[in-house]
């Protein structure tokens, strides 16, 4: 993978204190974990009301950090005073969601000043074993602070 | 749109039963409205724990009920003793999401017995308005409910 | 379909020059039927070059095809002296494409100054059957022709 | 990545041979490099007909390309008496395709029984120098021979 410079020194502050204004990723139990030029990564503890019918994971968790980790890897290299917004993101569901938590790497593929390529891979971890759930790839927008 | 016949009479009570055991559905606040041959609908009043760091509902939320609604909609057609997975599905966010609920209306594009095509609406309402938000289109597996 | 007002008055004669000057468009015996604003139709009489190991046609013609009636529709409603690069596309294929042609409607789902969200169907017809063979959704991004 | 064991051992044979049977690769001046157990490489010369509007690559031929490689990835894994058919397929196009060749390297990530997810990279060749221009991921049917 290439490295990043990051355009914003205080890049790390940025991202985590937008993350903690985040009220869906405290419903899914979900922590910022790593935070480095064009990467972040998110852990959810899977909480009950993130089941589905069949006592795994909905796709829905997998999606939410898994976006959210490759949105903040975007959001990573932008300069001060831009966020980023889901343009699209495609999920492949690899294998059922089980264990004691999920973990959603997110990455960027292609910076850009119009748009940004990000993909992420989330992964089941129970002990010591850690599984492929889910791969996405999508692209984010870069926005003003006050457009958004 | 092409009209469908259902294959398991009782459809609409095993749609309804498995959508009742879905955890993940009650912390979206999502409830299932309309359950018909190849569609479905599904309503979030978006609690204040779905929004993300603007304010704004997580491109999460409409995910999760995008891709329920899609999901059931491909399971309206199974015989009994047949489940639903999501194998992919891709969404496009195509404006913020605001107000008082966002709706989800699943469709089936292409039955089939080894996978389902599907696509999925979703919209913001607010008192008398109503926006499109986001498009979903993906690939619903069926499964023997033993397997799954 | 929201209608769209096209902001160059000469988009038609505009879209129609670029098409002709499309090597890739010839290999594929494709003409540009329809232009309108939003929308733009094509048609290739799939000659045998365009085909697979069984006698179909191959999946790159259906995407190509549909790539190009979504990237024109977006096209038409640019400003002079801009034009579509493709960022990224998602193609379903439904049915085996066979029959004396295919027929790719291509359409504006929401325009942007960044990024233009457009979906294309693609038909095969033979006689007087038609058959939706494959679907597309994706993104396109105006981007100055001295840029491009 | 996973090393894969083949179920069939004459899978080489029969990919080439399939190969050879596609009138659209001979189109695109595309032949068949690399082939091993869960991965095949693709290379075309660009041939003029293959260009756009602005003298690059069309995205049609990076997808047609990446499509074959990524099926044909999948169908080395497949028992003897069974074909590939593409389901769904996303395509980015990251960087303009320009240069004396494109080469298209096609992997599975997950084989399966029902369907086989894949992805595909797409580089351009200039002398020495290689840019990754367009990331590909996507769905796999395998079909007995009789069915397709």
């Amino acid at each position: 993978m290439t490295a990043f410079t990051p355009k914003d020194p205080d890049y790390e502050a940025r991202v985590r204190a937008s993350f903690a204004r985040q009220p869906m990723m405290e419903t899914l139990s979900a922590t910022l974990e790593e935070v480095a030029p064009g990467t972040t990564t998110i852990v959810s503890t899977i909480p009950p009301g993130t089941l589905q019918q069949q006592g795994q994971t909905h796709a829905g968790l997998a999606f939410s950090i898994g976006d959210t980790a490759a949105g903040y890897a975007a959001s990573s290299l932008l300069p001060k005073g831009f966020e980023i917004v889901t343009s699209e993101i495609k999920i492949h569901l690899l294998a059922p969601g089980r264990g004691d938590r999920l973990v959603a790497i997110g990455r960027v593929i292609r910076p850009g000043r119009r748009l940004t390529i990000v993909e992420a891979d989330v992964h089941a971890e129970s002990g010591d074993t850690r599984t492929l759930i889910a791969k996405l790839m999508g692209t984010m927008v870069p926005v003003p602070l006050t457009e958004s």
